[in-house]
């Protein structure tokens, strides 16, 4: 994977993605960098430059070949590696990120969630088993897995992060809104749908 | 707002932002530059640099006035000024962004939700109502909102989408895995959750 990417450069080409699944369901060979920046609102010129950088080549008039383009961008995006993690909460949030489609096309294999309500132990949502929290270090063992999408309310996400410390855990995405504290061999990263959309209302001078 | 930052920028000033909210409630006065870059583990110079960029100054050894320095992000990253928005789709993920805290605290305003479940109409999800999804345009029109957060499947999210935009929404967050098409008045920013954690997998070498 190329680490030199930035990150709005992975978010483009993640939306070029998506674009060429589609076009290779309906069977569409060839696509332009016009089609692309018009379906995306993205500047043609920043398009093509994004291409290139993964040495992708349109040919004149005719465009990219899109089964081509989309295996490119699977290798350098890393797709084909299955990643698999565990979701740690299983509310509203949980749930949703546990069936969220795209994730298991990028290469994101949500293994099983965990709580710690006896209501939820025990079923089963988008077909991922919820298991009680106090399972997490044997399972995340047999499994080999030690990525963590954590989802707990804020108030106890820093508990949670410290038994998941303990459990072996060493990657944690954190979507609860709070600053988790880590010792250095475990990776935190925070999610900012926040972020996200103060720059959307930044670019288009929302009010 | 300064269109000029960067997402990357935009990201780490929220980050900011939730420690000088949690050192504030502490009362605590002042933080230096080595305690938040030691929180985030992001780079000390980086910390300094972002925080230079809104003219923000520490004191030698003492660090930066913690409700200065809050006020100014507040002020830089516009969350004084209330946005309100629709989260249309009242399933999980919708449920869930309804109740973010964080969405609050930085000035988005769920207004309410929008769903076509009968069994979901007339209910409410964290003290917002939802309503039937043939309302929209009335109730758009009568809080002059026009922020919709498309959480619908994918399969129908076109047909949402269409729906939205002749309910005189001008602004689509869309978290639904698929590129969605609009007039060139109406503005969509595709949600990302892929595109961060493939990031997160890049920076840290997660394999």
């Amino acid at each position: 994977m190329k680490t030199t990417l930035s990150q709005r450069t992975i978010n483009r080409l993640t939306q070029y993605y998506t674009i060429l699944r589609e076009f290779s369901k309906k069977n569409i060979d060839n696509v332009t960098s016009a089609v692309i920046s018009s379906m995306l609102e993205i500047d043609e010129t920043q398009v093509r430059k994004d291409l290139k950088n993964i040495n992708c080549k349109g040919k004149c008039k005719v465009g990219y070949d899109v089964k081509n383009l989309k295996n490119v961008i699977e290798d350098v995006l890393d797709y084909k590696v299955v990643k698999k993690a565990f979701v740690i909460g299983a509310g509203n949030l949980g749930t949703a990120l546990s069936g969220y489609s795209k994730f298991c096309e990028f290469g994101l294999d949500i293994a099983a969630l965990f709580d710690i309500d006896n209501d939820k132990i025990g079923k089963t949502v988008n077909n991922k088993k919820i298991y009680n929290l106090n399972k997490l270090k044997e399972i995340a063992k047999t499994q080999n897995i030690n990525i963590a999408i954590l989802t707990t309310p804020n108030k106890v996400a820093q508990e949670v992060c410290d038994y998941l410390v303990e459990c072996g855990i060493k990657y944690i995405w954190n979507f609860a809104p709070t600053i988790l504290n880590t010792p250095q061999n475990v990776k935190v990263w925070n999610e900012n749908l926040i972020g996200s959309f103060i720059q959307f209302c930044a670019i288009y001078d929302i009010k």
